[in-house]
């Protein structure tokens, strides 16, 4: 179906993930109203307006469908991958020994450097389909292998291709205080100074920012570091988002409000005040347990913090080569309710509702009127069942903009 | 291509897995020669002999080839899903609450009693080309979710019927020592001489049986019960397989080991003593990942003893509505090196070579002359990207006895 003609969806059951008195926002026995890309209605079946009744139907044979799944955290721009180092640490080399034979950030980097702007398309783009592949219709993309200006913003120039090459939207943040490359080797100041700012103000003028990112940790940048980059987002009407308290506490939380973060990432080591903080600010906690379980982290992150103090939560692959190489939003759902005991409910709000506001996307990650019909549509009989299984995948049709 | 007419595979790294020199016994620049669903020779591309040489080609890119994967443990005949009971666990239900909401394997027992056979193999079919998806060329099937002969029988007919529905071979396993049925609730000895061992000759007299297992646990069956349908294996020349010590030490691998088991699975709380044992008897240790994952074990299965005592190791999805709804060798593959450091290298041997051997199958496994041509032809550079990545399939083509 083509956007051009509305058309009505029916036989539906629909996870609208509307808050109200139902979980999910369920409606069995539900339509929706397709017109120009948006949702037109969304009802009873038997309760369709006139205005919609004739329009050309389609209906689904009881089918769920939620929204179209929202990946707001993913680096699948990069060259190279790390299947190398995976394989050697398994093999009982240590970090030295991975670091002398080119592993680590740093073979990323390299290889990244390396790459042209087709070739850092042409490698993303399996990634990008796998998980359009699961219903996907917004996946974020960070740049931060590029650690010099050309780089970083060939990264972001390689993530505005992927949205104009697949029926997707790709929201890009700009991650250059994401590590220090070896050319500024204990010059973390000056790499903020002299490389990420003026990448920042490039990458801007070239309109290749939608947001501005940072890592604040032990191994990367300190929050005075990452607040000087934030002072610059805030002068160019940038949204910002922190990776922040993922393997210690750093204060990076605390620093993210205070700058209204659209979202903390990782957060594993956050504190009450830190949720207290972030449910002041409006940040949504981005969970990542792909990175959790890739790297055998203990520390599960504070989700009775954030349902405590109403921190929308929400779930990302953290899709990057080296601390969790995953393409799977629906396996990403499994994990947050295995690894993190969060409800399947919070595992679908998380890469829907709750996804889109770590995005600044007021527009989608709810089937409601007036929101883009960005739709999909599973083989399964409840909401639930998305979470459950384990690398399967249930998918019937997707629908972005109203076409399929 | 058809199987009737010989070709040459060509511009291929072969990842044989036949022990050697070489790590997964790579072969670059290689070719396999394919006749009659079968490996007529395999080598180097510059020494095909001149018998071959003239026979159609079909160049491979240098893409890596593998043989065709195998699921050596399997419960993907089943009725109903759990979603409700993984639902309601999540949201703080006790098991009790969940028991009186019909939950449990007594749901799926009911569930795939009131189920004709038609329904049963239309549920499998699902997970069993999720399976195939992935490069599958063979899947083990258990019962041991109908708890009395017809539907043990009928679980096996599924099997059977799955195994011509899809170009695949499926190897049945009668596993009515699953569990007690509620109507010989307290009577374990009855069910075992009343239901299970007549079941297990009926299904033996269809020709429904490729091997005999059991659930040797202190919530299901004592060694000294599981014996007394392993005699009958024995009497009736079937092979042998138990889940054990999964949970508790129960002694069930002494016991398999002397039955001279194909395969002991789950062991994660199986002893040195076991692992020689295993050795002895020539056992396979199949490593299930995927139950210790969702049912958050912490035992980890004795992979060193394994190794240093030689015990062959497989890995499976044991896909079941329960303790694993997983239905990806690959990520099986990814969980055995993350959660238990195997090695890329066995993680595929645990796929292949050693699954084969976990199923009594000479003929599969390695990419060999006189083996079968079942093979996996992946968009990878190195065997050890397979395991690497989460949630993402590279296969390219699969060959199932020389088709494609
Ligand atoms: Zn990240
Ligand atoms: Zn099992």
């Amino acid at each position: 179906m083509s956007n051009s003609s509305p058309y009505l969806i029916t036989d539906a059951t629909l996870a609208t993930m509307v808050p109200g008195d139902t979980a999910y926002g369920l409606l069995r026995n539900a339509a929706i109203a397709v017109q120009d890309g948006r949702i037109a209605w969304v009802g009873q079946a038997n309760e369709v307006p006139d205005h919609y009744a004739d329009w050309q139907r389609q209906p689904m044979q009881n089918r769920l469908i939620t929204p179209g799944l929202i990946d707001c955290h993913t680096h699948i721009v990069f060259g190279g991958n790390r299947a190398m180092e995976f394989e050697m640490r398994l093999n009982g080399a240590s970090y030295e020994e991975v670091a002398r034979a080119g592993g680590g950030i740093v073979s990323t980097v390299s290889a990244t450097r390396e790459a042209t702007l087709e070739e850092l398309v042409e490698d993303a783009l399996p990634r990008l389909d796998a998980l359009i592949a699961e219903g996907a219709t917004v996946v974020e993309v960070k740049s931060g292998y590029g650690l010099d200006q050309e780089t970083e913003l060939n990264m972001l120039r390689a993530a505005r291709r992927l949205g104009k090459l697949r029926p997707v939207t790709v929201k890009t943040t700009f991650l250059g205080a994401h590590a220090t490359p070896a050319e500024y080797k204990g010059r973390d100041d000056d790499y903020i100074d002299q490389i990420c700012i003026p990448a920042l103000r490039a990458a801007h003028a070239e309109g290749l920012v939608d947001a501005v990112d940072g890592f604040c940790e032990n191994i990367a940048f300190a929050p005075a570091q990452i607040e000087r980059v934030f002072k610059v987002a805030r002068e160019l009407g940038l949204p910002v988002k922190l990776h922040a308290e993922q393997l210690s506490h750093q204060g990076g939380t605390a620093l993210a409000a205070q700058y209204g973060a659209l979202s903390v990432d990782h957060v594993e080591y956050a504190t009450e005040d830190d949720a207290k903080a972030m449910a002041a600010a409006g940040s949504v906690a981005v969970i990542l347990p792909g990175a959790f379980y890739t790297i055998r982290e203990t520390q599960m992150p504070p989700i009775d913090h954030f349902r405590a103090h109403g921190v929308p939560m929400a779930l990302a692959t953290d899709c990057n080569p080296g601390s969790s190489p995953m393409t799977s939003l629906l396996l990403t759902m499994n994990m947050g309710c295995t690894l993190f005991r969060m409800t399947p409910e919070e595992a679908l709000a998380g890469v829907t509702h709750n996804a889109a506001r770590a995005l600044g996307l007021a527009d989608r990650g709810q089937i409601a009127a007036g929101m883009r019909a960005d739709l999909a549509v599973w083989d399964v009989e409840t909401p639930g069942e998305l979470a459950y299984r384990i690398g399967f995948n249930p998918l019937y049709i997707r629908i972005y903009e109203g076409n399929q």
